[in-house]
């Protein structure tokens, strides 16, 4: 089936949000966590996070203008700090409420049912149910004149995980941190590791680092 | 265990690199096919992609200033036109190898074993192998000036896949599509489904669309 152009305007609002948002696949799920300055925190539940740059390091996300996320922008462009933090699957339930439109005076932290967690010198909550948090502080805001999103550029400045979960590579293994995906804006998914492979080079077969063999 | 800003500098590069890509857990994996003005066909694996909106239907991706990918801009920035094609556990290990650096006049199409697709009225190459595949037109490029990255937005002008993928809300089914998710630049990872949940609201506890409860 061929689906073009004409035939995205012709279709249901609700339909081309769910065809749009789930086509592409799997996306980086990240409970982002905020304060405003008037010290209420603020919990978001964020699909569109992706990776800007190692050096710094860097991560991306988009706001929607008319976003559920208001409360989040806003406290990120006040205060400067915000966390990541990753969804288990005994509690993706309560991560999906999250994205429920409360009020502003709401803090998604009491509500959704997890604990606040500080670190010193970092200003924005992170969620202690969470096996890898991230802290961030703003470093760019870019508008997308196309559809009036906002890009937010963060630098990673706080990780705070078990050191079992790093390997000696530095890679952050998600299956031991039960780290959850997600396609689409509601459908939740637990994974299975393929494969690992060796950085690819011209005329040379991947080589597989560790897991399994597909033939 | 807490990491933080200073430590970042300390590290090993390959290290700080696979601990920053692999940090924020499954991303969207997405092969991008091009075509070049002469004619040279282009594969890159890329897992930057990310939702920029469904009205119009909007994604975006980086580029990295020194990257592999530095045909696939080119192509995109002359030609206007690019793919983004879903890779399937079968062959998750030639797609890998398509994000190694050959050179401009060689097409990772042929090298890798992809066929190519073409659809009447678009110019740029889809892949037969994978089962679903995304025709855009490039609509925007965004200077990242921190760490000289490129975003690209473009507008989804073409979808091709199995009416049976597409549910009858809209919902594309990726456990059916076997769209495989990547963590870092080199792990590949099949998905089981949690749940699907209905839309968030205030007072409510998340309504349960299909897949398992958690208890």
């Amino acid at each position: 089936m061929i689906i073009t152009s004409n035939q995205f305007s012709e279709m249901e609002k609700h339909y081309r949000t769910t065809l749009i948002n789930s086509l592409p696949g799997y996306k980086t799920l990240q409970m982002v966590g905020t304060i405003s300055e008037d010290g209420i925190t603020n919990l978001g539940l964020f699909n569109s996070v992706f990776h800007v740059g190692a050096n710094p390091p860097l991560l991306g996300m988009v706001f929607r203008p008319d976003g559920p996320d208001h409360d989040t922008l806003k406290n990120i462009e006040s205060v400067g700090y915000y966390t990541m933090n990753n969804v288990l699957p005994e509690w993706y339930q309560q991560a999906h409420q999250a994205s429920a439109r409360y009020p502003t005076e709401i803090s998604e932290f009491d509500l959704c049912g997890f604990k606040k967690l500080y670190t010193k010198g970092f200003k924005a909550p992170f969620i202690q149910e969470s096996t890898i948090r991230i802290g961030l502080e703003l470093r760019d805001t870019i508008d997308v004149e196309i559809n009036n999103t906002t890009i937010v550029i963060g630098e990673i400045t706080h990780i705070l995980l078990d050191d079992a979960l790093i390997g000696p590579d530095g890679y952050v293994d998600h299956i031991q941190a039960k780290t959850v995906t997600v396609a689409g804006l509601d459908s939740y998914f637990t994974t299975n590791p393929l494969g690992r492979l060796a950085y690819a080079k011209p005329n040379q077969q991947p080589g597989v680092l560790n897991g399994t063999e597909i033939s």
